[in-house]
């Protein structure tokens, strides 16, 4: 069924040598970079003074990958086509540094790095040395949308970049060690999901060079037959180029290139003019090559060349002159003097083999998607609002009266095809079922009568895997688009790591002059901790929030609005912002509702709010603050005032919300921290503060420990408790509910001390509580159907 | 190439029909679990009062689990194998639940759940009730190693338990929408780490009933061939039994497993008495039935079963007297009379039909793995020590060290086969090569003469996915074996979902009276963040710490040695542990060394602890605390107090070094917390306390916010600083380094106000080596070769 490959005379003799040249030319520059401080044409005799004194960098994957590169250029050139490149092995930076070199990119962006010996000295000089570039393909790449750090997500971005953009290809180098990653495993998968008409194509080329660290890889050391049979299982028509030796090499890798683009052209002509929509078996390419191509074939008598000792340093002690001729024959081995003119400026006829202008893969437009994205065209957000006579008095499902704004949104985008949702079959569970109104789920697989909103142009975009959805949507983001992933709160932390990396990502990219801001990261985190009824205690974790914190203060925010009409102003928020992760946490449960629209803009405008409507200190000093985060927090929060109310209608409490958790922090630690004078007027400079968060209730403490009330503050929160039980039960097991809190209140307000009827009356209602959904599984009906009093 | 599903003449009539009457039986308990409060073999006309107010539940699974475990018991009877059952889709609990009910295996360890009506009534009514059991396998499930929470781990856990099992066979259900994560995807190629001699092995059970919550899954969807030439690719040989017409499917599954179990034989066989040694193509089943199967076709007129709307409770309103009627009806469907006597007790034919004692799998020993488990037999750390004539006399890489110690380890239980290493390719990077010494990496696939320590019998396992390194381990100590992962720091976030399941398991499992504890499980986490010098700014991330001290306090422990034999007390420490998790965080390049072999013990055993000969307090009160957590803060404080000495030989300094993180929180929160009194003579109640910290500071403010002297606290830690740099310079970037820290005490110690000389040199210091590394790549002679110069 796979093609074999094809020794096409595409490569005349003269052709060939030229790409030969160029592939000699970008190996030298990686050993260059590797290795070099100076002499980089080694027009002097090599010294250990030309040698950096610390070598740091990667050189077995490198030569394959410009191998490739050099490959795919002959091909854009003779097809024209728009080609992104994804290197999944990220530690080739030296090779996809020197290509983006050759190509003049480089020198374009970067002046000092400029064609000639000066610049070739300063290009081997930056490389991995403090003050200049990483050892990775990173946001300093030109022509790079994937960080070359943590493995696995290659091709996710690629599908992800190819999504509504129908003229362009990603080629996608997935390194062998990569592919035995989890995320990188099913994200193959990505091809059920791509629509040939509307998206682009996605070319994979699974680089088999054998060796990880000190290890073979699997797939590089199962039989030909079994890796055919799972790459067609997966769904692909793969093409094989395996060798050594370069002529045949080359001549294998042309003819797969011009096989792959030829389907891929031929496939999207079926799908776009003749109607065929059956899913296609998508060309991909495997290439097995030595790792280390090319380099020493051994080093001190030990096997390097198409071994694992190739992977970093193939040898590393320069002291020893030996090591110091071998550096030397090896970078003449290809032949510099041939490569580089007398000012040290590539020759003209190899260099005439880049593309030109934006068909460089290192000037893909889409590489730098920030320049390409278009503010999404937002309906007006207060149209949707709930309409709440006084507060408590409407009951709905927040995420819901989300899902219509965001149909809306999908609606008034829809032409302009930027806008997509990602999750984990969970778009409908998580309540945003209004969605289908107006779009289906991308879907390319089988399909029967019977099915409910699977379409090929779905922009909806779900599969089981957390790391797809992630990746998808990195990938959309990078290239200019926007996008939204909404997940159950205690499943996002599957993808903690890729949130890391891409949170790194804007960090620097926010540090690359020519890298224009991308849409932001905008999650939505339902099927809460506290409304886990079904799931119990494996679904219960509040701490992707600790994990978001822990970065740059700059590029996060987390939004915990209590309500529909908060949560429409935070989205709508969201969804303009830039170069951020907003965290949006919401419930889905039918809840009651506390703000109107113009109380919810002005709460959420100020991030945190004194609520005086549920608050009786009247302007004055209050004897006890209680403070919430969170739509159930709030709820609770409610009930304990109104029962404070009860007991001691002298009892002068004050009620804040908190929308923005960031509010807390001191202002000089992140930009939404209120001034400390603002946070004392709130929090007052001694009163106890009861605070009631949604998640592990340590973090208010790290976010506010330097706030002068902060040792009065007493936070509850999710304390790791809880089972398949009654959402009443769950916030009492973590005694975040309201009898706790009062009985906290009774504890830190010194007028209250030995109140015996009050806490009996509370400990009563406690038991009163375990015993009725013993009996009955429910919880009791005046904590079920509780209302905020004040306004009826 | 695969086998086709045989119609054998296992399955007799009389057989046939007896297995079918169990399976109605346990799909009519499991739906009595999801829906009946009481009436629970329906004597009296079905009511409202009969049935719960809340259905929580997944009934979608459940039919086709309780089909696999019947005929499991069969094939298990007739070969008398010994096998654990793993249910993938862990919602499918109802139905786990209900086969170990049937078995007697549930009423032997829960006696008030008895045999018998009343026991029936019990059964159904704690299903997803408060106060009973969740609606997932969890670990309250007799038989059960698996937490039906968080999808994708099931195949990893059940090539982790047959490690070093050879009798034992895992019967493994992967549900279709968990084939769609990561973690699973990857998880097939375990096959290449099997010894079919010395290891069990796996059955693996695609279950493909083709919906996830609201969507189609991907592998019922792509093409037979295509899905058997992906199964293939994976190294199986898939047996496919497809249908829903229950005789034939009995048939089928019958001659299926008769098939696969004579497979396993046969290729344990081979590679036993015959010597075999080529991989084996492991046999595994695909079974493709309706979801929901023999469930309600239609619901209110919709398609329900065969269709994701039966995922969960496929009719919950059950205010409509219809659905009344079709719950009865659906009940009355699998003839309970004919399944249960007058005393609701399984008929004893029926009953005949499973295993006996411990050949049940709910039985199987190995599912309560701590009851098996046996200490490891440690050598004597203290054989291992470094010999350290004075602090900072002798350098050493820490974790080279702790190999050494690991390799006879792993040398002392060769014999009992219950010890080995996991890490995703980097045991030698992280310097544990000794361990080749005495043991070979797992491997089995493809081998060249070159290759390096690949063994079948290897008992060091790397595949470069954290996640299969995790399952393999949790599956391992599971069943009752010790282990260690090690990993860089950075990438263990890959896991931070997977530690959050274990730990929750650990948790509940402490809770349930029959359960032992399990060995715990350790990390090695090193190449930490402070020494990514090859790999920058994306390798930097030292939050794994902060995800672990989120649960529960009795669980997690976390270790920061500062050097080599500090790392040998934890290390040995952490291996004689049960029911934690142990993080530690050692560093693998040369760092110089602090405490002799009985200074370490002594600190360790503290867990935090005064360093007397860095400090010049003599019992007295300091002017400044110098307080230090990790190898590289430990380094940088000694050399910030040396400097100190220097500028102000009167300055009273005093270093706290701190081993045991969990002592800085209050006793009332974490066992190991100091008293505030030992704290306070450490921290001292009002002097100023510098603490440089291996992590994101604001965790230490956390951990000791509810501390006397909390408000002189100054940390310094990662604060998202990094690239690819120097070591010096990333400690710089972070403020971390010796000369912020002196700044530090400068601005905090009232004596020192104004020192303009000393921070004049500080500044110049700082500019002096930014020059340095510009020109040279390295550090500063001086900071790079420093030794506390307190013993010289």
């Amino acid at each position: 069924m796979a093609a074999e490959p094809t020794t096409t005379d595409t490569l005349t003799p003269e052709l060939l040598t030229r790409m030969n040249a160029w592939w000699r030319a970008a190996n030298y520059l990686s050993v260059g970079q590797i290795y070099l401080l100076d002499n980089p044409l080694l027009r002097e005799k090599l010294t250990l003074d030309h040698v950096k004194p610390r070598l740091l960098g990667h050189w077995g994957t490198t030569p394959g990958l410009n191998f490739i590169y050099v490959h795919l250029n002959r091909v854009i050139r003779d097809t024209d086509s728009k080609v992104l490149f994804i290197a999944g092995p990220g530690h080739g930076a030296p090779g996809v540094v020197a290509a983006t070199y050759l190509e003049g990119t480089y020198s374009e962006l970067y002046p000092d790095i400029s064609r000639d010996e000066e610049g070739l000295r300063r290009l081997f000089r930056q490389f991995s040395f403090p003050g200049g570039i990483p050892s990775h393909a990173a946001p300093e790449t030109p022509g790079s949308i994937h960080e070359g750090g943590e493995l696995g997500y290659s091709l996710s971005h690629a599908y992800g970049a190819v999504l509504d953009n129908p003229d362009l290809i990603v080629a996608c180098v997935v390194g062998d060690g990569e592919a035995e990653t989890g995320p990188l495993a099913t994200s193959w998968h990505g091809n059920k999901f791509l629509n040939p008409v509307g998206d682009g194509a996605v070319l994979p080329i699974l680089h088999l060079n054998g060796y990880k660290i000190a290890n073979p890889t699997v797939l590089a050391r199962i039989s030909p037959e079994e890796l055919k049979s799972l790459l067609q299982g997966y769904g692909y028509d793969p093409i094989f180029v395996e060798g050594e030796d370069p002529d045949p090499m080359h001549h294998a890798m042309a003819g797969a290139l011009d096989e792959a683009f030829a389907r891929i052209a031929a496939i999207q002509k079926a799908a776009r003019e003749e109607g065929e929509t059956e899913r296609p078996r998508w060309p991909m390419i495997v290439l097995r090559s030595p790792k280390g191509w090319t380099g020493p074939k051994t080093v001190d008598g030990k096997k390097t060349e198409g071994f694992w000792r190739s992977h970093q340093v193939p040898f590393s002690d320069m002291s020893k002159p030996e090591h110091l001729t071998l550096l030397e024959d090896w970078m003449k081995s290809y032949r510099p003097e041939e490569l580089f003119d007398d000012d040290g400026r590539l020759r003209p006829e190899i260099a005439a083999l880049a593309p030109e202008g934006e068909r460089r893969m290192s000037a893909n437009p889409h590489a730098n998607g920030g320049a390409l994205r278009r503010p999404l065209r937002l309906p007006d957000f207060t149209d949707y609002a709930l309409d709440i006579p006084h507060p408590g008095a409407v009951e709905a499902e927040s995420t819901h009266v989300m899902g219509v704004f965001l149909r809306d949104v999908m609606k008034e985008n829809l032409a302009s095809r930027n806008f997509r949702v990602f999750g984990p079959d969970e778009t409908a569970s998580n309540r945003l079922q209004a969605l289908f109104e107006v779009t289906d789920r991308a879907w390319n697989a089988q399909t029967f009568s019977y099915d409910d909103h699977l379409a090929l142009n779905g922009r909806v975009t779900e599969i089981l895997s957390e790391h797809m959805c992630q990746g998808w949507l990195e990938g959309y983001l990078l290239t200019g688009r926007h996008g939204l992933f909404s997940c159950y709160e205690a499943f996002i932390h599957i993808i903690d790591s890729m949130f890391n990396q891409h949170a790194k990502w804007l960090k620097t990219a926010g540090e690359v002059e020519w890298r224009r801001p991308i849409a932001s990261l905008n999650y939505l985190l339902t099927s809460h901790v506290w409304r886990q009824d079904h799931n119990g205690f494996s679904h219960q974790d509040p701490g992707f929030i600790d994990h978001v914190v822990n970065k740059k203060a700059d590029i996060v925010r987390v939004y915990l609005p209590p309500d529909a009409n908060t949560l429409l102003y935070v989205t709508d928020h969201c969804l303009r912002s830039w170069n951020r992760v907003n965290v949006i946490v919401a419930g889905k449960q039918p809840a009651p509702q506390w703000l109107d629209m113009d109380a919810a803009i002005k709460h959420c405008t100020q991030g945190i709010g004194l609520w005086e409507w549920a608050s009786n200190d009247h302007g004055g000093d209050p004897d006890v603050v209680l403070a919430c985060a969170g739509d159930v927090p709030t709820l609770e929060t409610l009930a304990a005032t109104s029962l404070l109310r009860e007991f001691f209608p002298d009892l002068k409490v004050r009620v804040v919300n908190v929308v923005d958790l960031m509010t807390l922090q001191p202002k000089s630690e992140h930009p939404h921290g209120l001034s400390d004078a603002d946070f004392d007027a709130l929090f007052t400079k001694d009163k106890p503060v009861i605070f009631a968060y949604h998640g592990y209730p340590w973090l208010i403490h790290r976010l506010a420990y330097r706030r002068n009330n902060h040792n009065n503050m007493h936070v509850r929160g999710y304390v790791e408790e809880g089972s398949t039980t009654t959402p009443f039960d769950m916030v009492v097991r973590n005694r975040l509910d309201r009898f706790h809190l009062v009985a906290d209140v009774l504890d830190r307000v010194p007028k209250l001390a030995g109140q015996v009827h009050a806490r009996q009356a509370i400990r009563d209602k406690l038991t009163e509580h375990a015993r009725y959904i013993r009996a009955h599984g429910l919880d009791l009906p005046e904590v079920r159907d509780w209302r905020w009093p004040g306004g009826e």
